[in-house]
């Protein structure tokens, strides 16, 4: 394998290793001073060598979406996942009963229908999975409204082969905040939602034990809220020009690049890397939709891509050359992992490690 | 493998063969009576089986862009490909000449910085690359503005290791137009804009053979111009709802769709699907930016996506319920092709075969 930088091939995807682990320690410190437990959303890396340093700083087990995901990383090694999605299907049902003998397996419902589905298939087997019940604190995407928690949650806790451990929810309109203030007024609402939904259910005679928040905007906000047990944020183990912009972490705090080389300067105001949305994603920047992505160190933004062409827009003053190579940081590190095979582990300008984005493409 | 569809677990991509062979063969036809050879451009499926298909049809070879993907199809077979972008860097230059023992390999080049790295390498193996100069017709990407053509054609054809053999270039601006007439005139643009510069090169004594227009869009209008020899879309093959929203094909041209399975319902006028921005990508829809996908045979659009959440906007009297499956027809079928390891050929509810999507991620 090449030992630096120069002698990789572009585009390519890096983590520097400092700033990776220095951001699982940070967070984990965060979940510790709050007296709650760390599950990142494994989603943003994919990586079992970043998931095995998260458990290591201190993260009880790991956060996924899909069971094609839990597949990958338990079949890897790692004992104890959470599906943060409304898991539907027998099928899905029969995969995550063999899962569920060598993991610990818990998923995410909202819906009686759906968790019926995976009832029916864990009773038939004598067994019992552990859910929890997706609340909607605002995102309006899945999960049920605080209002209608009760009723949904008796219903499927009534359900044979399910266990109704916790709830969960996840605050993604924080993403359009402009301001810190904005984003921890969304934090603090997540907390105070989520709990009093775990509270009334309690009062209706469930037994929660999980009360679980989530997002890196959020999760210093969410987490000290009085009866969270749980945070669940995903991008803070690489961040993104998203986080910067929304005042979430600084610009070194960024441990995903993509390394690019210029293939084209057409015209003094414009000039073309070969990373395009193959390898930065066409995903906005939060939280206003402000170009494609940052160069490091030069002013040049990324105005325009198409799948294998960066447009920077080049600023008065500012010259690029062709063959000159640069450090993009995109817009969100989540989608920039889904897109590749493996990310290289860099330390400065040396390449210490490639590591294979495991989980990538895992959609069912 | 499994026989029907209501076996496949969601999302998943499917082709429905039967249209996709009558897109290759429309196109073909259209080739034939404009007498231009088709060179489609093969990034839109990134199949090997489709490849092969598209040279049945009577492709003379395919277009790609990355060293990396040529590296694929040469690997299983195919003789023949044009990278219709400029190739730059040493490193690349010398994974060319390997190939180029095994095929013909053809590449654009813009510059002659970026020439100059193909050329050294290959002079100094006592080769000769065949390149071809990418001009800008509009689009104002990559490529030299017709005006500066002659000279960067000359400067380029004077480097050893080199031979010029032709010119190309790609309308793509044509995708920002809203009618059909804008669209056909963007391709009589096209091709005259080509075949005037392909004639300004032969006046300063360089031999063009090879003049070649692109896009699907705008093919059937650039073609027919006199002196032009060579073709070169993408999408048309699989189609999405750009291509319809453009005007380009019928709905029943769409051979690609994702199988999806509503997951929540949350309230009247939202559902959920299991297909987000990993499984549809987040490319706008053309010429209009409106949604992220449509529900075959339903009302309702994908209004919002996040990366495993596809949310549709439910329109009144409308009903969606969990557990139910729909067809989603992506915005861009090229990007959904990159998402993917794999795709399921069809005909109605059978599946016939799993294509595995090779070149997916090549962004080298």
């Amino acid at each position: 394998m090449p030992r630096r930088l120069d002698e990789i091939a572009t585009p390519a995807v890096l983590v520097d290793v400092a700033v990776l682990e220095r951001n699982l320690e940070r967070m984990a410190q965060a979940a510790g001073a709050a007296g709650v437990s760390l599950r990142p959303h494994a989603k943003t890396h994919k990586v079992l060598e970043v998931g095995r340093r998260q458990l290591r700083a201190g993260a009880v087990g790991l956060t996924l979406a899909k069971t094609s995901e839990a597949e990958v990383f338990v079949g890897a090694g790692f004992e104890d996942i959470f599906l943060a999605y409304p898991i539907v299907g027998a099928d899905k049902a029969r995969r995550l009963l063999a899962l569920s003998e060598r993991a610990h397996i818990t998923v995410g419902v909202d819906s009686v229908e759906g968790a019926r589905t995976l009832a029916d298939v864990f009773a038939a087997a004598g067994r019992r999975l552990d859910v929890r019940l997706k609340v909607d604190s605002g995102l309006h995407r899945v999960g049920v409204l605080p209002e209608q928690a009760v009723g949904v949650a008796r219903a499927i806790a009534e359900l044979p082969g399910l266990r109704l451990r916790g709830v969960f929810t996840f605050a993604g309109h924080a993403y359009g905040e402009t301001s810190p203030e904005g984003i921890a007024a969304v934090g603090h609402a997540e907390g105070a939602t989520l709990t009093a939904v775990a509270d009334a259910l309690r009062g209706a005679g469930l037994e929660i034990e999980d009360v679980s928040v989530g997002s890196t905007p959020t999760a210093r906000h969410a987490m000290p809220t009085p009866g969270v047990t749980e945070c669940r944020p995903g991008v803070y183990c690489y961040n993104d020009a998203s986080q910067v912009s929304l005042g979430v972490c600084a610009l070194e705090d960024c441990a995903l690049t993509a390394l690019a080389t210029v293939v084209s300067v057409p015209a003094p105001d414009r000039a073309v890397v070969d990373a395009g949305s193959k390898t930065l994603s066409t995903d906005p920047l939060r939280p206003h939709a402000e170009g494609h992505g940052w160069i490091l160190g030069r002013r040049a933004r990324v105005s325009r891509l198409s799948e294998e062409h960066g447009v920077l827009a080049v600023e008065p003053g500012e010259r690029f050359r062709v063959g000159e190579r640069v450090r993009v940081l995109p817009n969100h590190a989540c989608v920039v992992s889904n897109l590749h095979d493996r990310v290289l582990a860099t330390s400065g300008e040396d390449v210490l490690e490639e590591w294979r984005v495991a989980a990538r493409g895992r959609v069912e």
